[in-house]
């Protein structure tokens, strides 16, 4: 199942095409709205207060409810869209931003308004696509469930901590960075192999790398392995309903490359939302001198309160790819 | 440029095979071997004594010193193999080892002798192939670096530093992990696209987590951005030397999965080497029962030490391809 | 650069989804209008009367009418579909049609009504692609011309003859066969591979066979060779205006798999719409008896008549393909 | 399943590297040498006397006879090399071959002796993979033949057709061009999809089009249906043996792009040996003037007498990708 996220943040509509979508699934609508809902900006206080209803338009692969086999392609039109806010960014790169790297990338001719392309909103596509990858995985058993595991260097941080933080943060005009973790049950052992295109690590950081935001990927233990010994890390073998599991699962349901039954478990690190009110530092690309920037508009203090169910819809995707592999 | 790693620890040879690489390279050898010189067990008491030569010989690609375009192969003979060392373990997957998910996914036909395709010889090649890139990106002015940035806890640590965890591990018959972190100077501002498929930190991800023992990857500040305020982690632009660069480098070189001419730089964390001699508890997929196991053979306390050259094999084929995008 | 075909005949609209496309190309829509008109059905009175306007709308990808360089969405809406006409198909799939085939592969769930996913209408976004890479490739001075070399048995038909043929069908009910001739000019010398996936000619393939109708793909004297001597087939080489040429073009401007830079010429042969009135056998896949098909609706005599946009799309986007390796 | 082949006809060796060859498959080497001794040269007075045993080495991917299901790579040794044969044709290309071609898609650096990686030679690994997927395919009921279809213009020749209108060839120090028809039985039906990657007539000319000297590739009626009407070209469905058939096979087998259950047809051309020993035009690449050229060593009049083993070999990778979609 390959897919394509298209569309800018101030163009006509964002959206998604995938392809390799296996025929006569029931396209549980309530159900992909939902989790575009559980992304879906304006839903709380502490979230940007751009409203937009996010409701896809299926143009092809679907026909009287179920998928047909052929390519689905999922429109999102944008509705609430204030250019006006984003124009003086044309020449002075945000600090943090693709602004400059795409600029360079593209000559200049990507859509810069509102981050183009490279705007959070294309992550509301993408949660679309892993809802579809969700649906198709549920008769397998596979689950994916994720939160928030560290928040402005609180680790594990109740609903409250959550709050004060993102509170303190707003009223600065700042933003702060975060951790989620990840843990996909129900994979069967024996999928993926060592090589570079059929790791199951790689597998998932090729998905998770592609979220916008995401600057880290482990497994498992992940960077703690560095602090262990083998005679920790390695996962005991057990028997256990009469299936080989581990009594652990340092190793995040990964050996090789490949399944070993236990659950995938990874974390991701979340940069801070680049787009903050301070001033900063920034150059004037046309006239080649030292610029200031404040970032006006609306933007999320932590993009990673309503990434839970972006970060699932990569998992769902790669979840669904080691399945098949 | 295309690889393919082949070979098994106690098979006739191991190898790569090597499509895209440019007509023309003068293939420097004495580069070559002493690459894989630095990766080669037996060159120090604190490694692995199995001694190999690991003289590749070339049987395609090359013609007159230079590389043809066409396919290139290259292949390392096994010499000094035992096999007699193994053959307990095929029925009692060594814990934190690939012995169990790979008897899983290849129906139990898969060289259990020396882990076969699982054998850290497989880096072997995957040296020789970095080489290959590291000479292609010469001329470009890329270059990489790493070093190590942890063992067994300590951060950044000296070489007596090394020598004394080591000691200390192999005294236990134990192993350790660690992390490496690198950086790849030179590539240009602008390569690579936000997608899952060009996706600059993708791209590596994808080659790192093909390094066995790899269990995380992080770029630029990586997991501490979960720690940081945007006004922080946003890395101001200037201009240096008519240049745009950052004066700061949180992000790795690296901004909505493109370069922005900084330095690209990761982290990976190595789990410790499974095979020790501590008896450790495993099951015997024959009878059902559970089971003890100690591993016997020879084995590094740390792969980390010479795997140096093998996370800069990964990091210049992924350098290669983000070139080239 | 590649791009996915979704729609069905009777969904919302047919459309392409492109990735890789390069940033800053101009999007000449008179030209693309111009290219989606040739093959527009409704035209003239040899062809289909179903009538469409064919306007794409451009969702994404394009910005103050340039590309942007990230992923470009372009649809057609569906306005002119009679789903009654096809009702009856569903269980009785039509001989020489996808109707049983697909019927397989997607387990019934594909979408029956005017063919799907199968309709001609699918070759609109081919042509749209077509047109894009077009627009690539022309400040590059490579060309497309085709025409039709048979038709229904007559070599290189005059268009008088056409007329003739195509009315005869017509007044049976019946279609018929065709073949198109190809040439693309201006790719220059050393382009492609002989391997599987870098071979000049299999690139080609790979696009023509997709477009629908097409069974036969030969390049240069293609099946004529098996009557030739290497004598008279070996096309010998000569200096004109500087350059390497040859004096005769049998090759069809490709050997070993890689362009020789003479112009690339290829012929098709297309297959006559399955699609005819007279009565024909089928069976019935619910009752499992043998049934009669007739055929109604508004279908075209010969795809081919206006197929020369669509495989000149093909093509274009084998060129650009071939010009980037 | 893919895989490389690499290789020059005057270098240390040949051989394939294949990925994804699924585990446990016995290798039977007496079927697979077989195979390669329909190939090889100097077999019988009609073919080229370079006389090679073409006995593979298996390097990996073998444990036991068995499949381990990593990666397999096999070698065949050159042993009868004569480069002082082929020195004169550095600078003056051999009209119809791939020397000048591969001149400039190598910047001069590819091995010219004896056509270097586009020599015939090549065609021994693939063979060797062909076999393979043969072995793959045998459990599953699916079969290849194929025969000289046409032979210097003669149709279905007879053994004595062939051998008169190559000992007249050869008399005239000539080659000659010939077709091959192919058929695959057992594919079940519902495999494959119309799209560019997974069109099942792409899948196997993207195979056929990688043999050296294949100019074209026609299913079913081919060419043939530019002659035809619909009314003759659509097969009649029946039901046979509870199985749905068509009573005519026009379509190879695949509408659609879909295999459609009856047997996978398909022609090719191969243009005549390019090498013969008659005085031919060519150009001195140094000099920039006209030059003669008259091919000595040892070549075959027909390659397509040895080659069917090689498009089977290309049809039976196809088929098991197809089987496998």
């Amino acid at each position: 199942m390959n897919y394509t996220i298209f569309g800018e943040s101030h163009g006509p509509a964002v959206g998604v095409t995938m392809t390799g979508v296996p025929a006569g699934l029931e396209l549980d609508m309530d159900f992909i709205t939902a989790e575009l809902d559980r992304r879906r900006p304006g839903r709380d206080p502490l979230s940007t207060p751009r409203r937009e209803t996010d409701r896809p338009e299926i143009l092809s692969g679907v026909f009287e409810g179920r998928t047909t086999g052929t390519p689905l392609c999922a429109v999102i039109r944008n509705e609430d869209t204030r250019s006006g806010d984003y124009s003086g960014i044309q020449n002075t790169p945000r600090p943090g931003h693709a602004d400059y790297a795409g600029h360079v990338r593209y000559g200049g001719y990507n859509d810069y308004r509102g981050g183009g392309h490279f705007s959070g909103r294309l992550t509301a596509p993408l949660v679309f696509a892993g809802a579809v990858a969700k649906l198709l995985l549920r008769p397998y058993g596979v689950e994916i469930r994720s939160e928030l595991s560290m928040l402005g260097g609180v680790a594990d941080p109740t609903p409250e901590q959550v709050e004060s933080v993102i509170e303190e943060v707003k009223a600065d005009g700042d933003s702060v960075g975060a951790c989620i973790s990840c843990a996909v049950t129900g994979l069967p052992a024996g999928r993926g192999d060592p090589d570079v295109d059929r790791n199951v690590e790689g597998i998932f950081a090729r998905q998770l790398f592609a979220v916008p935001a995401v600057k880290a990927v482990s497994f498992g233990a992940g960077f703690d392995f560095a602090k262990m010994r083998g005679s920790q890390a390695n996962d005991p073998f057990i028997w256990e309903e009469g299936e080989v599991r581990t009594s652990t699962n340092y190793a995040g349901g990964i050996n090789g490359g490949i399944t070993n039954g236990m659950p995938v478990t990874f974390q991701v690190a979340m940069r801070p939302t680049p787009s903050i009110q301070a001033e900063q530092d920034t150059v004037d690309l046309k006239t080649g001198q030292p610029a200031k920037l404040s970032v006006q508009g609306r933007h999320d203090p932590c993009v990673a309160l309503r990434a839970l169910p972006v970060i699932e819809a990569a998992a769902a995707l790669a979840a669904w790819d080691v399945l098949n592999l």
